[in-house]
């Protein structure tokens, strides 16, 4: 009998994460990678700090090269290659050498669907401009620093208020460029409440970022087939460069079409072992539908720690191990200029479409003891069900060593901990890093009494 | 009838945090606090850095003044007044006024005890001589900076190597003494194993400190009066200034003497709701016996976050409420030179009393992204129990941005997760922040391996 060979569809987070559990646990297993781009395990949110220089070589951004994955793994990741089909009743892939132009069937005797995310580009007149980036893989980051360099644009447009369109903001203030954001909301950060969302609409004001919230996109003006303005419901806005923040589908057609069944909002849908309902076919990653831990609700969520995590546990159960995935919370962090911030679980809005009642308590603190040189201001907000005090969900926005607090929410969180829960942790203290309440039980003493 | 009288003894963290509750809840009460020193509601965690000049005024180490607590709280804070006896069966306690010499009986309805800890002072040859300073209440802070500024020493010795001795060691190197640190430990901190422990040594080696491990102190030399040296079992130390940071031990001797039951290292024994074993009489904080969340077991601790949580629990009870305070967990942290320390839960030796089996998982990791700058060195230790996976404890000892992190383990262990949860955390994750494994998941996944 022949060696078991996995396939896997995509050699980023989840893909690689995979593949290289399956190698230690079955050093005699038969491995193939297909990745469509040049490029296997990159950090695809690092990209905003190789545009604006912080990190200035892609390959810092790259944990491991596909030769790396050879010769150190005996993982053979062909880069440069297209799956344009699963036959899953044959169990074989269509694939194509992007090179050579060659296509050719390959065999499987499991596979694993880790194709990503792909950024969601609206069809608009003008869309097919040069100087529009959405921003997904290694080669569009590229892609963007190469056209700063080579053509010194001076003016940028943002669509999108997600981390994604802030990060770049950012990035493109820090290069010196005119920028503007135009968000549908109505203040950046629709992950965050419209209250702790306008502390983060500030924090991009204040370094000089035009912001148009409750706008929409409508479409691009070119010249010469380079985009030359943005257009929203409202304005017309110059523009040589632009970047669109507006969010990711996952990217499930080849699913799909091989009637793997989709679930909330086309994410493939997987069992907690990240088994699809095909026979001999796993997926994880940005391609998968999630479940939301707090809503107890399927979820759609894109995210290199979840993504990373799926492709352990799916590495796991294809190597014959026994592994779940429970959930996630929708935990997310982010730098944004001299601010931090982060959120976990649901936000106002989502638990009032859960048709929960709720109390919500916001504080202002600091991040070390007020004495202590550099302690720089923190709000922190929990959401609280009424009644059993459960904790729903947590949002900081803060100075230096304010987000990082969100972790202790998510596992409150994770555990079912309500806010009385919270506020007898036995948090760390010393001036250097905390007043001697912690901000994340100030706020869940301030919650209590709210209730 | 006449408004109900609540008396406190002790006017740091855990009594004004009580007399403060009990005031929110109940507008009418009368409240009296009787306080040794001329201070209330200060930090005593902040002393080393009042020394060093971080803090220069040790004002702003106040929390609020009597006068504060007078005029906004109606809260009558006595201060420079000693109570020298409880007198639990006619409701009264012996007071005196410690600038008048006067003494007198004063009433309650319901005591408070939050009489704190003191510092360790041991009965050795010498001891009395000038320039040996414990460290505890702002004033004792309050004399070593006078005496530094006065006197200028070059030479100090500093005798315990936990959180207080290293902290006041740096301090003193910042103001350019010659340093020697005596601890009877194999490394200093001891509530760290030793294989972290020894990081800690060598960073506070790598500042200037001369280390002395496994000796024990033995005396001390003077010369007029004034210290002259330190004298441990192996060598005599020249010293001009001697900080002892050899622990604290709980002030419980009028609890004792009044009859009030006490538990383990003669912390006064409470229930969950801070209430002793006499009816009407209540303690909290560093004078009580707490109890421990993962050894389940009584367990003394001395910390400023603790005291303010009892206090606000047996304020809160004090006032008719219910509360109850479930536990402690060890957990700290400290600013050591250039690295950070923590440490929550059990250590091995804890857990080898206990004849507990387990796992432990030691790994290396960084603060942020390894392409981001400033990513800084970190290492996380955990301990599992064997089968179970149970987390018992996890230490941390790095550069900045690394300790805090202890407080996700620390929520872990109150919840009462396992390693294979904390593996399945969803934490936050973006590159200014930390890995796309956060590095205490990382050691997680390296102790399910080690299981």
């Amino acid at each position: 009998m022949s060696k078991e060979r996995l396939v896997v569809i995509g050699g980023d987070a989840a893909g690689m994460s995979a593949a290289s559990k399956v190698r230690r646990e079955q050093p005699e297993a038969e491995i193939i990678v297909f990745e469509r781009s040049p490029h296997t395990s990159y950090s695809a949110c690092g990209l905003p700090y190789y545009i604006s220089g912080l990190v200035d070589d892609p390959a810092r951004l790259v944990a491991r090269t596909p030769e790396q994955f050879r010769e150190k793994y005996r993982i053979d990741a062909r880069v440069r290659h297209e799956v344009l089909a699963i036959d899953t009743a044959a169990g074989r892939l269509r694939v194509r050498n992007l090179e050579s132009d060659q296509e050719w069937w390959e065999h499987y005797d499991r596979l694993l669907v880790a194709t990503g995310a792909v950024p969601f580009c609206p069809d608009l007149p003008g869309s097919d401009a040069t100087g529009i980036f959405g921003l997904s893989t290694l080669q569009s980051g590229i892609r963007v620093r190469r056209m700063m360099e080579a053509e010194k644009p001076k003016r940028a447009v943002v669509v999108g208020g997600g981390y994604i369109g802030l990060e770049m903001a950012e990035a493109m203030i820090q290069l010196g460029l005119e920028v503007s954001l135009v968000t549908r909301g109505a203040e950046v950060m629709e992950t965050l409440d419209p209250d702790m969302g306008a502390l983060v609409s500030e924090a991009l004001q204040e370094v000089g970022v035009t912001l148009y919230r409750g706008e929409t996109l409508t479409g691009f003006e070119s010249r010469e087939g380079r985009v030359s303005a943005v257009i929203t419901n409202q304005r017309t806005l110059p523009a040589e460069v632009v970047i669109l923040g507006m969010g990711v589908r996952p990217n499930s057609h080849l699913a799909r079409e091989a009637g793997i069944p989709l679930g909330i909002r086309d994410g493939i849908q997987v069992n907690e072992r990240m088994q699809t309902e095909v026979d001999g076919v796993w997926a994880a990653g940005d391609c998968v539908a999630s479940f939301h831990l707090v809503s107890r609700r399927p979820f759609y969520i894109a995210l290199g720690t979840v993504a990373n995590k799926q492709g352990t546990i799916a590495g796991t159960n294809l190597a014959g191990g026994y592994a779940t995935f429970p959930g996630v919370l929708g935990t997310a962090v982010s730098k944004i200029c001299k601010y931090e911030v982060a959120r976990t679980g649901l936000h106002e809005a989502d638990v009032r479409q859960l048709g929960l009642q709720y109390a919500t308590a916001t504080i202002r603190s600091r991040t070390r003891a007020g004495y202590y040189p550099g302690a720089g201001r923190i709000t922190v907000k929990v959401i609280a069900e009424k009644g059993s005090g459960r904790l729903l969900g947590g949002q900081i926005v803060g100075e230096e060593g304010a987000a990082k607090r969100i972790d202790v929410l998510a596992t409150a969180l994770q555990a079912g901990m309500t806010v009385h829960d919270l506020v007898n942790l036995d948090l760390s203290y010393a001036p250097p890093f905390s007043p001697v309440w912690d901000p994340v039980q100030t706020a869940a003493r301030q919650a209590v009494n709210n209730l």
